[in-house]
C-alpha cells in the first residue's frame, strides 16, 4: 500500500502544495475524515462547505457541498483510493463511490472547480513541533493543471489549511 | 477492504457474466495476473493480445495491446483499484497508473472498446469442483452500459473465459 513512498511529481501536471505546521498529525488526520470537522475549515471562506458524507475505506464516499456567499450550493462527488490513518489519504472525483467512473465534465453552470478530473493526495509525516503538510494534485492533462493553478491553487489551500490550523487550536 | 462483498448491481448502469467453471480459482487468479498468461487467452481470436503490463498493487499498472487481425493495434491503459489474492480484482481504465485521472475519451479511430470508461470487478469463489467466476462491470451512464452491450459483453467474456479455461488445461 505504499505506492506513494516513491512516487516523483510530474511538474507539468501536478501541483503540490506543502507547509510545515504546528499541529500534531493525528488532530489533522481527525480533521479531514470527520465530517462535522471537515465542515468547519475546509473551504476558504466567505464560502462554505453546508453538508460533508465520508465512508474511510477504499471505494467509500466523500462527497461535499459548497455553498457561495450568494447561496449557490454546489456539490464535489469522488471517493477514496487509499487510506492509511494518521498518513495518507487519496481521492479522486474521477470515480463515484464503490469505483464507478464519474460522469465528466460535470455541468455545473458558473463553477469551474467541478469542470475537471483530479486525484489529491494528502499526506501527513510527523515533525518535532508538528506535522509535514503535503497535499499533491495529479491531473490528466497540462491544461487542467494551468486551469487548477489559475483558479488559485497555492491561495485556496493555503486558506483551508489557516482554517483547519484554526479550527484544532479552538478544539 | 471488502466493499463489494455487500454490493448490489445495478442493472442501469452494470454489466455482469457468470459462470461456474471446473478449473481452481488460484489458477485463474494466476491467469489474470501474469502477463506471459494473460496475453495467451484475454482477447477472443483471430484478435490477439500482444503486449501486457501488470504491476499488482492498488494504483498499479494494468495496461494491454490488443492486435486485429488486419494488424492494427489498440492500446488500452489502467490501474488496478483492490487486489485481494484468488479472491478480487478490481481495475479501471478511468485511472491512469498512480490514481491519475485518464484522458478521455480515448481518441483511437475505429475502436470502440476505448471510447468510454468503466470500472471491472472480477470475483472468484471456491466451488466443489471449481470456481465461480463473476465479472461485473460498472459504467458511467445507460449509454455506455449499452454500447458495452451491444459490442458483444456476454460473447466476448465468454470466448475470453473458454480461452482461460482451455490455457490451464493445457499448463
Amino acid at each position: 500500500m505504499a505506492q506513494f513512498n516513491s512516487y516523483q511529481p510530474n511538474p507539468e501536471l501536478d501541483l503540490m502544495f506543502e507547509r510545515v505546521i504546528d499541529v500534531p498529525r493525528e488532530l489533522v488526520w481527525a480533521a479531514w475524515t470527520t465530517p462535522e470537522q471537515l465542515k468547519k475549515w475546509f473551504t476558504p471562506a466567505p464560502w462554505k462547505t453546508v453538508d460533508c458524507e465520508i465512508d474511510l475505506r477504499p471505494g467509500g464516499i466523500f462527497s461535499t457541498m459548497m455553498r457561495s456567499p450568494e447561496g449557490q450550493e454546489f456539490p464535489n462527488l469522488g471517493c477514496y483510493l487509499e487510506v492509511i490513518k494518521n498518513e495518507r489519504l487519496v481521492w479522486t472525483n474521477a470515480l463515484e463511490p464503490n469505483f464507478r467512473p464519474s460522469k465528466h465534465p460535470v455541468e455545473t453552470p458558473g463553477h469551474e472547480c467541478a469542470e475537471f478530473s483530479f486525484t489529491a493526495v494528502i499526506s501527513l509525516e510527523p515533525r518535532e513541533k508538528g506535522t509535514k503538510y503535503t497535499a499533491l494534485v495529479m491531473h490528466s492533462n497540462k491544461e487542467d493543471r494551468a486551469k487548477h493553478e489559475k483558479m488559485g491553487f497555492q491561495e485556496g489551500w493555503g486558506t483551508a489549511l489557516d482554517q483547519l490550523v484554526a479550527m484544532i487550536k479552538k478544539i
